[in-house]
């Protein structure tokens, strides 16, 4: 059960974008769709980030090749269930028989399309069950399938993670709309984690990218299920200019309005993910603030939130404080000044300048970790710099379903 | 249970070290002995490693200090039950009250008596019950005490980890025993590990850390747990030099086999760290082979060792070797070059060259899997350099032990 996230009721249509969704039977389990296609309107912009993993999935390098080599990108397809990862050069073959057939299909340049996978790694994926149905898939385009692309994208996701934003600009309504799928193997570096998010204001390529990689700083590049790193992950921001917005066109106020539109989809659709981490029963911010700088700050926000033994204890609501220090103190950072750090779990005051708070009780931690949303404060006192992480806790429930993932 | 690990029946005494333990009240639960003084005879050469964590415990540092101030180190006492860390300054002052009173008591300096604490983290350690039994402690001071110390000082474990060994050099026995603690928090960077290890050969203070340095390099800091590092650790290793055989009188050879003596002790110690991990069912070793430096090496044998989907597919006994993949991937090192890694799990062939293995099958990888002793070999074909790492799995009994610790 995700901690304190009910799925949107319903999605807004993006101008531009089309999409459709089929049970191609990749997935251990054939109880859903697990193949999406999405469909992009002419002299729309794409953004891409991508896996930093050394070992990443064909798809990726395909995307990555096709980003490349064309200016416009028409049509992305998503299949849950095969990762296609370390499947070497059939592989590579595997993903381009798909891009063809799709191209083939619709009239358009083999590079305009981009191909996704997620699932398990290290089997060779049946490319023939997607080839077969693409037919299928373009007759079945349409703007109002977002709800069903959101369910086919996932895998261990116990809910669907999407959401839609408005905002009028010059008297035009400029629509966002996002979904995202990723439950473990969350990790700064965009791990097992798909997000495709639209919008029909006009942006031009290369503001699109700045845009995402900023967006993505603070929001997907900020949470942490269990460090490890997918060889997958992807995150796509499509701007098709269909609402008659264009960012070059309107006052600086209205730029920052869809900017932070982007941003606030990008944030939210990174704590659903958390949310909705594999066992999750907490949802927890770590703040790091006072710091030397940015990069300092988020090395100690992910040591406390990678570590097994603080997210055992959250699991236990047990306020076994020690192991905030513990975790604090082995980050990897230099000349960490213990004797200046001040920290809270909640609004509780743990440690001031080192040492412990006299005001510190054990029911005070109780009640602090009693909680399902909890927060920890860590100031440095040092500098000016901060970051933040969102977590998770490690519980029962996520050895069982990544112990038991395959069958 | 540990995984292939059956405790010592007996411990050799070494000549010149005395031992005591008790019951002082320390743990929460009071079955059995949490309180060890360990006397160290006159002329003993003594060498120390302490944890990297910024947080050290109280302990930790006035162990530093004495070291630096004292030549000669006389008294260690060691309390299970509390780490005294995260105790601010009225940690130090409980860790030189017990110090003073051994001093006092044994007629010794202050600075000869080194203060050593496991157990939970952030609570005031209750030195007075320390204090009131020293007199009791050093009575019982004997040779032959090493089983029960190696009791005493345990914490999660699940058994006593001692050894001892012994050679024959110039018609004289040399002794070692060593003892160790620590199921969990194990990390690089020596994790609520104590460890005290004594040899009767006489070895000069300078060449004794040179051997420990080099000693902990291929064994306790070849370990991993959970990744977490604890603000406690510490490993001792003690020369007094009784035995009549003196390192600097004796064959280049002799003089290797005494090194090599400390070497397997503390590589064997070490080794049922990891067999006793907290929840452990496999025994792992990461081999990377063939790396650019052995620094290379060892990064990539800890992105495996510490992945969590790798230690939940190793617990389910599931030959998902593309979590292995993953884990490769995403090691912080530079310039990976994938389509050259070849990889094993045990004798299978999995990747060769970055492809997957022709020779693969199901069958083959599950058998590996079944086992209790897994070996997996990355081989990354670019350079000479080689490094190990020994790990355990990640179970639902390691969420248990450390969720309920405390209580």
């Amino acid at each position: 059960m995700p901690v304190n996230y009910s799925p949107a009721a319903s999605l807004l249509p993006v101008k531009g974008i089309r999409l459709s969704s089929l049970d191609a039977n990749i997935r251990y389990k054939h109880d859903r769709d697990d193949l999406t296609l999405i469909e992009i309107s002419e002299g729309s912009s794409v953004a891409g980030v991508f896996t930093q993993n050394a070992f990443c999935a064909a798809p990726v390098k395909v995307c990555r090749d096709h980003l490349q080599q064309e200016d416009y990108i028409r049509y992305l397809v998503i299949n849950a269930g095969n990762a296609n990862a370390g499947t070497g050069e059939e592989g590579m073959t595997s993903a381009q028989m798909i891009c063809a057939e799709i191209a083939d299909e619709t009239g358009t340049a083999l590079n305009s399309v981009l191909p996704f996978s997620t699932g398990v790694i290290g089997e060779q994926l049946p490319y023939w069950k997607i080839v077969d149905r693409v037919e299928e898939l373009v007759e079945k385009l349409d703007a109002h399938n977002w709800m069903t692309a959101a369910k086919a994208i996932m895998t261990t996701d116990t809910t669907m993670k999407a959401l839609s934003k408005t905002v009028e600009i010059d008297g035009k309504t400029v629509t966002i709309t996002g979904m995202t799928k990723g439950a473990g193997m969350i990790e700064p570096n965009m791990a097992t984690m798909l997000a495709y998010v639209a919008i029909d204001a006009g942006i031009e390529q290369d503001m699109l990218q700045t845009i995402l990689n900023q967006a993505v700083s603070a929001s997907f590049n900020s949470i942490s299920v269990d460090s490890d790193t997918s060889t997958n992950d992807a995150l796509m921001l499509i701007a098709t200019g269909q609402s008659g917005v264009n960012l070059n066109e309107v006052s600086d106020l209205d730029k920052n309005t869809i900017i932070g539109l982007i941003h606030s989809t990008c944030i939210e659709l990174a704590q659903a993910i958390i949310r909705d981490a594999e066992g999750a029963t907490k949802f927890v911010t770590i703040n790091v603030e006072a710091a030397p700088t940015p990069s300092y700050a988020k090395e100690i926000a992910y040591s406390v939130a990678r570590s097994p033994l603080v997210k055992t204890a959250l699991f236990a609501s047990d306020p076994n404080w020690g192991r905030l220090l513990m975790a604090v103190g082995k980050a990897p950072v230099k000349d960490l000044d213990v004797s200046k750090i001040s920290l809270w779990l909640g609004e509780t005051l743990l440690l001031e300048n080192g040492q412990p708070a006299d005001s510190y009780t054990e029911e005070l931690g109780q009640a602090e970790m009693d909680k399902e949303e909890i927060t920890v404060r860590i100031n440095l006192n040092v500098g000016e710099a901060k970051a933040h992480v969102w977590t998770s806790d490690l519980s029962h429930e996520y050895v069982t379903i990544n112990a038991d993932y395959r069958s």
